[in-house]
């Protein structure tokens, strides 16, 4: 085998890695009520994007929480340096020209811009999608029956019934989750970063 | 723009991703003295990784130090967490089909082989590469003075010198790296991953 070992002293820059690789990294932020289809979106975007040959990879409850964030509780401090990992995290997979889809909650405006303050002093696109759908709707879907606990008390500080959910008011994408198919929530995230120069349209029509 | 929007319920299992990104993620965890040359190997792989079309990416001390773990200190407490958080991360990237590569001293066994638990819990391979120096030659090259302040006291608990650091007794790659070129070096590293599937031949001669 004849590896053509190429060498110089010094680490690849995000340029060159991007050149490299041929394609961008950036955070996609997923935010919204439970039931408001962010994980449903985040799973259908990832999924079409790999089908294109881009690495995405999601971070959500069932990777980062029994993982890196098993340590962590839901008291005040806990529940800021959930986010703060998950943003750490999510900007390393983005260096790396992954395209990292957080699907969290993440009910307050303070820990998202402090979540876009940290890809911005590192030069990493940040781009936050809020999944909307009302209050009515998620808990006529209510497909955990969380909605119902939080309304009997069962489950105390739920986001939209006991705690609050402070609605993006800037998010880059606005999906309104009950006014359209999963497929057309996809496709207004993809139409947003081939218009902003985040993905060519070639890559994903391939 | 006409994406063709693939979407099924669930995730992308880690197999289905892998034929679609034509890559195998898996972690590479160097350990070794202070000056042992980690850095500059795992630097010297990644490149070539790249300028062949693999992902690679490295967690070190710059970009993990200064972020995910800048909350942590030096003591026990705080060395265990910042292995496992490294762990943690290394095996995300794994995941996500991309080569990860640390390169902290990680002087203890018992925090090597829990991280190499960690990824066997999740199967994804774990392989140790030991950077193997002697202490004469590292203390010799000191390129930032450490083992000079570690003598003299002014550095406390630093490995090799006033802290252990436990060898590894069955790393999957042993590289002597005072009898051979960094060139050298990567390609034994890139010899082991094609003898054992981890990549092809042709992903790294192309």
């Amino acid at each position: 085998m004849s590896t053509n070992i190429t060498w110089h002293e010094g680490s690849v820059g995000l340029n060159e890695r991007q050149q490299l690789l041929n394609q961008k990294g950036f955070t996609l932020w997923f935010t919204g009520l439970s039931a408001s289809g962010k994980s449903t979106l985040a799973s259908a975007l990832e999924q079409t994007l790999l089908h294109s040959g881009v690495n995405a990879y999601r971070l959500d409850g069932d990777n980062i929480r029994f993982g890196l964030n098993k340590n962590l509780g839901f008291g005040p401090d806990d529940r800021t340096e959930n986010i703060r990992r998950i943003s750490e995290v999510a900007k390393l997979f983005a260096d790396a020209t992954v395209i990292a889809i957080t699907a969290f909650i993440s009910p307050y405006r303070a820990d998202r811009d402090s979540a876009r303050a940290l890809h911005k002093a590192s030069n990493i696109p940040f781009i936050e999608v809020y999944a909307d759908a009302p209050l009515s709707v998620v808990e006529e879907r209510d497909p955990k029956g969380l909605y119902k606990k939080a309304k009997s008390g069962e489950i105390k500080e739920f986001t939209g019934i006991s705690a609050p959910y402070e609605e993006p008011e800037n998010a880059e994408i606005h999906i309104k989750t009950h006014e359209g198919t999963v497929e057309q929530g996809v496709q207004q995230i993809l139409d947003y970063l081939v218009k902003n120069n985040y993905l060519t349209a070639e890559q994903i029509t391939k």
